[in-house]
């Protein structure tokens, strides 16, 4: 008995248990992290999968063309260097024409939007001053006088309804490796704000500042010091307690004392620069959109390389789910968003209260941020079982499910390991793991209440099975499924 | 069999290990946090020692008495309210008159300090203008024309060196529960700086800056936005990975975001406060003075009742080590500093070159923070074996001789578990457990090198066993101890 125990000890306590159950409750009782696997077959044992998947596996043929492009596309997200180099409105730096709204997700038609994001495209339009209200935006919509289009079209991101429209600047971020650009808008903070599908007259007032007050001053603490590496301080953030899209509080205060010497120094007032301050601090989102420009540029950088099985993007508008994948061009996979069950709601309010997972920010999880680095974030523990060893235990699960491990991004409470990077379509379906995103939960009908929840959402499986299916026929494998529909939204 | 291992699962896995150390090696190993306890004899079978510990246990006569004494200790260190009101020269705030020099730690004679002090005092008087050059400076302390005092006789504290002169500003802490102050400079950062004992003509430009541009800015952002509460920016810190004295990175930026609006608001020129916030940026040891004044204004308020065995001070000037409890009024236990010899060393320097243990700022370990916190700081676990396991574990044996935790400082990695807070000299004594400080080591005669390590220090167990001499006599019980000699170190 003391040889079993002995060799019991002797082997790392990360457990992967599979069956019964018993054991991994008295571990995780103790916080020993456990990764608990109910055992089934690769697959879920979905024959037709399994053939696909039996053709991509091994190590030569298709299997060494996807491990090869798989490589590239890492090694592509690693030499990535992603700034932001200057602050424009988004007129100029998408190229936006006429009355364009951009929304977060795949294409949806108005009528099919969710609640908060058919308000935030009306906020949006009284913000371009294209109606005097809603009523007036609203006919305007229906009538097709404003034309709505995703983000990605446009090599944008936006967090939540993700609204951007044509005069409200945008961080202009170069991948300096690479020479792509991504984009994305400036987090309003808190308060009735778009992102989370309000609008009244002080979310106006608040974009109309940030346009006038804030971009310009950011544009100029740019041009006086020089372009801004976004992973160089998401790097800190991740030794200060954030995962850097549930938290950006670190990201945030170190972004204050990066951005206001050149600032001050490039001449802006300093009354101005104190409301910039204040604003900064009373938000600590403020450095989310930062990070979502950067993965954006990096993921594009590492997207297109054929045969690649690398998710490239996640995207989400409140009633679909995307899925973008580095060997399939520029055709995503959609399906239903799933239920926001899983969140933990503030009181008085329910998964029944609840918009659909929405947001574009589900990119971050791509690039061994968010979710993939939830352990550097103990605070944010309840959104996984409420423990530190929970949160490890999430971590190493996700390893199951990706390529490599970011070497610039690491997890002090896992004694510095390198977060899980790169999500690959096979072992999700193979595993039936799929990632999670370290969100917010929007109010679906209320045009006041906004935010009523934080946790977790889980990707559906469906994208990713349709993934493999789709390119199974890309790579011309006999396969008795399908060809799945997909969404073209070229960039 | 089953049951047995079932049993073992059952109990919460934090061990404390007493005897063979296998069985602690091995759960080590496997990360699991381990306090491991050889066994002996409490007070390590000091019959003297042991007879008073029996005298102050219990729940009734002398023994009630301690407990009270302590438990209102305890209250006084949780009601405290320590916040910044303002900055003023050390002439002004401390009453320092003539040519005195203040230093951290116990009273020492010029020619028994350690070469790091020595060498700040020679360049505090080449601040103050007394003397031109460290030739003549020297001759003006040998021949008795400046004084030396510890700062603990003037409420004030000071890292490292710990050199405070008359017109160097300092942070003026009110503990606006208890009405009374504490005292620090503003800290100096990296390159040739006094608290690291070097002093060249930069350091002479820098300290001039500090006392002409940066202490009044604080001072106008003080009025301006009102008094800074600092517990507020250290229990936030600790939630970003500051333990608040080895690493005060995430205080510092913290401190930045909340100094800057009132600081521009009030007038300081945007070039100035640029200046100001790129000196913070670049020394994440900006926000450990503010840290040591508010603790030193927090734990004065716990001294001084009658029969507590509260540790209320820890001093170390490189040469003794001094301790204060709550009991034993202004009369200072002091024994030697120990070894450097656990503390990690930067390449090409040893224990052999270091000076001995320095610094006012071990007083931060006897508020529940420092070594009490090292688990909240994941990077710097090199300090005391290299895992977050072996921090959560220090942490815990810490518990063995602390009176309470600290509600308002918690550590995410350990689920948010509240800071060991309070220690009490009888079971220092007891269990020949003392506390570990988190410190830098500086070189002992170089005149260029400055810091050449980081870790940890440990308190010197004779002092705890002469402060529980002192204490019995104090008591009138009868031990075979002689009264121990004391320091007399009066405010």
């Amino acid at each position: 008995m003391t040889e079993t125990i002995s060799a019991l000890f002797d082997t790392p306590l990360q457990v992967v248990n599979i069956g019964i159950g018993t054991f991994a409750e008295t571990l995780r009782q103790q916080e020993v992290p456990v990764v608990e696997l109910d055992w089934q077959p690769p697959a879920g044992g979905n024959t037709a999968l399994v053939e696909i998947l039996k053709q991509t596996d091994g190590t030569r043929g298709l299997a060494e063309k996807i491990d090869a492009a798989n490589r590239q596309a890492i090694e592509r997200i690693l030499a990535s260097q992603p700034q932001v180099v200057d602050v424009q409105p988004a007129a100029q730096a998408l190229g936006l024409t006429g009355r364009t709204i951009l929304h977060a997700g795949p294409p949806i038609a108005w009528e099919g939007m969710c609640g908060p994001q058919k308000r935030a495209v009306l906020g949006a339009i009284r913000f371009e001053g294209w109606a005097e209200d809603n009523a007036a935006a609203e006919k305007l919509v229906e009538s097709g006088q404003v034309s709505l289009s995703p983000n990605h079209r446009y090599r944008a991101v936006g967090p939540m309804t993700g609204i951007i429209s044509p005069s409200m600047p945008v961080l202009v971020v170069r991948n300096e490796a690479f020479g792509n650009y991504g984009f994305s808008t400036f987090n309003e903070g808190r308060g009735n704000t778009l992102w989370f599908g309000l609008c009244d007259e002080a979310t106006l007032e608040r974009l109309a500042w940030i346009r006038d007050t804030l971009a310009p001053a950011v544009a100029a603490a740019l041009r006086q010091g020089g372009p801004l590496n976004v992973f160089d301080i998401v790097a800190q953030g991740l030794q200060m307690g954030d995962e850097c899209h549930a938290r950006s509080a670190a990201c945030t205060s170190l972004l204050v004392k990066t951005l206001l010497p050149p600032m001050l120094e490039a001449g802006v007032a300093g009354e101005t620069a104190a409301g910039i301050v204040r604003f900064m601090a009373n938000n600590n989102h403020f450095f989310l959109n930062f990070t979502m420009a950067a993965v954006k540029a990096t993921m594009d950088a590492a997207h297109g390389i054929p045969y690649s099985t690398l998710v490239t993007a996640m995207a989400r508008n409140g009633v679909d789910f995307a899925l973008r994948v580095g060997g399939l061009g520029d055709e995503w996979l959609v399906a239903p968003v799933s239920p926001m069950d899983e969140a933990v709601y503030y009181t008085g309010y329910s998964v029944a209260d609840a918009a659909g997972d929405i947001g574009d920010s589900a990119i971050i999880e791509t690039c061994g941020l968010g979710g993939m680095a939830i352990a550097g974030a103990p605070t944010i523990a309840a959104f996984v079982g409420g423990s530190l060893a929970a949160e490890i235990a999430a971590v190493e699960e996700l390893r199951l499910i990706t390529l490599a491990a970011h070497r610039k991004f690491s997890l002090p409470p896992m004694n510095a390991a390198n977060t899980p990077l790169g999500i690959d379509v096979r072992r999700v379906v193979e595993t039936r793991i799929v990632p999670f995103i370290t969100t917010g939960v929007l109010h679906e009908t209320s045009p006041t209440v906004g935010q009523i929840g934080t946790g977790v959402a889980r990707a559906p499986l469906a994208v990713f099975e349709k993934a493999l299916a789709a390119l199974a026929h890309k790579w011309g494998l006999s396969t008795s499924l399908p060809e799945p529909e997909t969404v073209l939204l070229r960039k």
